[in-house]
């Protein structure tokens, strides 16, 4: 008999964007009810974010604290939270689930702070709940596609990984107040000290690490504000080099025209190339050395297993954002119910460690004028 | 506060593939819940599939007529019912909740004879409760662009209109049992007597009249089956003459090898033209004569508000095949919700035999060596 | 040692387009030298084009006929003529060279009525001088490569031809004088009965018959001049059927907005499909059932050696239009010098005369309201 | 009255690649004619190549200093020489016609090392003759477009400058001997000390220069040999700095799997970017802030007076590689005809000089382990 997971929220409310994703996504394939929230840090806005979604006010809550310590006491308490906060208040509520045994889904990048997420990392190993991080790019299919190939070896030794993910919408200037998105993220005391390196870069940077797992030796990071009075790098660039001898780079970018959420991932070995883009994620172009190039699709003739198991209509009909997020959610789900580790399919707390440290990696390096810097 | 709507389904068991699709649409946006369930003819398949499924063992049913007289009777029964079955069913089984006064929502086409439609049509007028069809390619965003663009009188008079839905699914022959939805389809008594005209061609027409709503005077229609000992036609083409003197093509096969889910749709006027491809439908190619090609994106730079109105998540993030068919779910709740009458953005019975008219009219036209025939 | 072939023009004087396209692609490989032409039918012109051209005044006529005469008296006389007139003038300039025992090299399509492309055909039979005509879309490599898989029996039993040919130039209506193209192309006496059909709608003709030389059984069509005033049609479309019993879909259109120079195919048969597109012309894809599309380069892996040998330089280096128009100028010259029969690669008056039994049809099914038609 | 300009070529013999495109744009607007050439350093290979192309066998040199003695004293001596030999032979070829007071259009990279450029740029100063590199990227219409909207201010301050030329024909290893251009190109000797960074990497770096002209502050590179035994780089990437604060990045690989010439560039300022792909080129995407991204095309609308001038068939009418390269052919002889300067649209000798710059500054930073390194 089919029970759905019982799931709090801590942000998320009204004005939100990524909030409303995180829901949508636990609701796609059945396997979460969300039933209680602290959807805002502003009382009024959780309790009517709250009603909105159907909660009972009694578990609407004007505080994580509170929610965690109501929730945990409770019988009916919730399994599992989703924390959509802005990126500095990630450490508190996780922790503060953790250490209540309530399992946590978390929204990347892991902290604001690199020493908060060594620390949270500490907590989650001490605790009897799992922590998952919402990489959702490694939910597509084709993604995961692209992993099966790379990892199996049909590409042959790598040799180049070339990440970019290119955005428009902080070209010009925001003030205050107009885009509550902007905000928090161009603010440093609420997104930590990167800008797009931390927004979007470190979605790049793990897409390359789900697909490749070769590890990066070391990076020559160029970060830059251009627009004027921006505390934060609005363009970030760097050269990579891996261990294995590969070379590689990486650029994230939110002041670039014509970009809407441009995360694209070219992958060279000696024997093939893949190419993948989010915005048309239903594709993967493969080339094998001395063939001419393949287009392989969700759902299509020769795409592999991994990518079957997380394809839910067929080929033609074109899954999206919110279907590779879903991913996340429901693999969450089979870690809870099965009680077992996840697989390392599931992005967790070791990866946003990582995630952290390249952030701060590329920042020394930055400020070092580009010197090569080993990940922290 | 938030109230979802009691839904059930008839058919989509397990194997099946819309009824999974009916379900991760009603879910998407949190307005429905399914709690009953006539979903396999065979009833040891439907009890199986209602308890995988969460459903109350005493709400899921071994027969549609059970369940309409149980829900009917009971005071927290279901609001709406998703009709989910082959083809044939659709009339018996609309029929019963219509007239036990609960809402359908319908699986194109409407039914599997112009007969039955047009009976249907006359219960539906005398029941209290409201018919949706799920023509759910309606429900894109860039198609709803399309449409106020047209209707609004952007590109001009209508001139030309081309449509085709294409496939590759049917290119060689399926033997019985070899795969489900290939079965019925196949099959005139449980599909109708059309094939991929039927199949897909209702829903390529479906979205001609959607976005320009020009009546059409008469069709040429020649239809194949280019699949030997196949019962129904896997090939449809004809051209179309529009009253107010525009010309148009339609196609629909099954038997292309390299074509997943075709559906693209080419409208132009004396002013403009406009573009828009199902499998990458978050965007649309808009042409005005004398200027360049534009390329409009749902949620992007100059998309209206239509398509802003069904819009979930930023540009760039793409949205796909289940969102544009949560979207007809969610305006059939709003609709259901309100009390109102669907607004013409529902496709309703109307349409549905306004698309059995063009089946009988594609079909009757073939059958007199492609003589013009206007719809019935 | 290389000696060019000596080549005249008539026609192709100063504000023609198509005659300075023959120029460069009888330049392009250097196997001819343009030494005499009769470029206008107005004595100035004809005069200042020849000195433009650096042709020798001498040799420079101002009527066809003298040219013809001349040239033919001359030792050291043109071997070859292009003619780059407008339609209803091909006639008798081509008759007056060929009767004089020079090659012809005509644009099409080959006459402005089928009764004399009947005639010439016979004028060509009894002259010692070969013809050949320009439908320069059959000298790209890639439309020769998926001539060469469809020969082949590489996508098995031909079902369906799907080809294209959308341009908006005439959209709107363009006043006399405004545009030389324009002008004689939408005058029913210089061009021919057909307008779109005529001026592109052959090629469209012509690209299926050289990839297929599937023989067509019958066609029914429907053409219309949307523009007022237009004495021709500017919009042509019709179903085909082949002998084999394959079906087709045939489309000529000058008023779509958003379309430069649209020029598509789609081929497919039991086991595959191809698709090539004029305006990216180096690409062929191809679908093989069960298997990822391919995408076929000019140059590149497994493009075959009918495609190789009219390839100029490496794959990845584009070539367009003009190469391609340049490989049916190479290919004459090869005629010419070798003294063999064209090969079937070279369009001749035989494909000319086909295209005018085919203009002459889809006009006549047009006029019988797209009754079913074979060709004459 | 028209003279073609009296062209000679050294080097080009049969078996050579690029002579036959320089004989191929030198040709298609007939403003040259080849009468003289030293076309390989092998005396009988010279001949008969000389013979193949209709050269008086007078006039087919054995040696390139012959031939300049030889055409100097002849009063209808050539008046212009392509020199298309291998690197390190440009600079003694080069020399030798500049002092005889002959023009010359040399292929890039100007020579095989710096000093050599240099001490090229000094006799060329000396000379009465002009020095045209065949930079052949900068005369595709499209570039000229996206360099008049730069350079017009029309995106606005320059912020992102992002070039990438990817091929794969040197992924694996070719032995000696099996294929001519990779056998020259892999020899430091002959080559110069660069291989990708040489061979196309000076073609990317034009490219930026030519559309933006904003001079180029350092740059950090990293070159890698990915091919065992191979001598040269065949993977070279870097970051740049510009004197505005502008920052880039530049990529030239030949073993990258799937790409065939993969030039693209991609430009933006504070207002709008601009993306084109040499293998498309007839394309040019430009988004203005806040507007749908529209798409330019060669004689298209909005294309501008720089694009028209150097387009030759209208609109859809693909032009490619070889029209490109005609550009810098067709220029050069309006140069050699007026007695005027190039204009800035044709590349000359400094632009050969920064070239050789930048690649000596790219491996000196790659050696200092990518330390951020200015032009010479």
């Amino acid at each position: 008999m089919h029970k759905r997971i019982k799931l709090g929220m801590v942000g998320g409310g009204q004005g939100a964007f990524i909030g409303a994703v995180h829901r949508m996504a636990a609701r796609l394939d059945d396997q979460f009810e969300l039933v209680a929230g602290a959807l805002s840090s502003n009382a009024e806005r959780a309790a009517a974010s709250g009603a909105e979604l159907g909660i009972d006010p009694v578990r609407s809550y004007a505080s994580f604290e509170e929610m965690a310590k109501a929730e945990a006491a409770r019988k009916d308490g919730i399994q599992a939270v989703s924390v959509v906060t802005p990126n500095h208040m990630h450490y508190p509520v996780a922790k503060a689930f953790l250490e209540a045994g309530i399992h946590v889904i978390c929204d990347k990048p892991l902290t604001s702070t690199l020493e908060d997420a060594i620390a949270l990392g500490e907590i989650a190993k001490d605790s009897s709940a799992e922590f998952i991080l919402t990489h959702n790019y490694s939910g597509y299919p084709m993604v995961r596609q692209a992993r099966e190939m790379v990892r199996s070896g049909k590409i042959g030794n790598l040799r180049k990984v070339h990440v970019e993910y290119v955005q428009d919408w902080l070209s010009a200037s925001i003030s205050a107040g107009e885009n509550k998105q902007a905000d928090w993220r161009a603010d440093p005391k609420r997104s930590g000290l990167g800008g797009a390196i931390a927004d979007i870069g470190t979605h790049a940077f793990q897409l390359t690490d789900f697909i490749c797992g070769e590890p990066l030796k070391e990076l020559a990071a160029d970060l830059t504000s251009f627009v004027a009075g921006r505390l934060v790098d609005d363009d970030a660039h760097m050269m990579l080099r891996y261990q294995n001898g590969a070379k590689g780079y990486l650029w994230a970018s939110q002041v670039c025209p014509g970009n809407e959420n441009g995360l694209r991932i070219r992958i060279f070995g000696e024997n093939g190339g893949l190419e993948w883009h989010q915005e048309n994620p239903n594709q993967l172009w493969v080339s094998m050395l001395g063939e001419p190039k393949q287009l392989l699709t969700r759902g299509g003739h020769r795409t592999g297993d991994l990518a079957k198991s997380v394809t839910r209509v067929p080929a033609g009909h074109p899954e999206g954002y919110l279907e590779g997020f879903a991913t996340i959610y429901t693999e969450a789900a089979n870690i809870i119910r099965s009680g077992r580790k996840p697989s390392d399919l599931s992005p967790t707390i070791e990866e946003g460690i990582l995630g952290m440290r390249f952030i701060d990696a590329a920042i020394r390096s930055s400020n070092a004028n580009a010197q090569w810097t080993p990940l922290g």
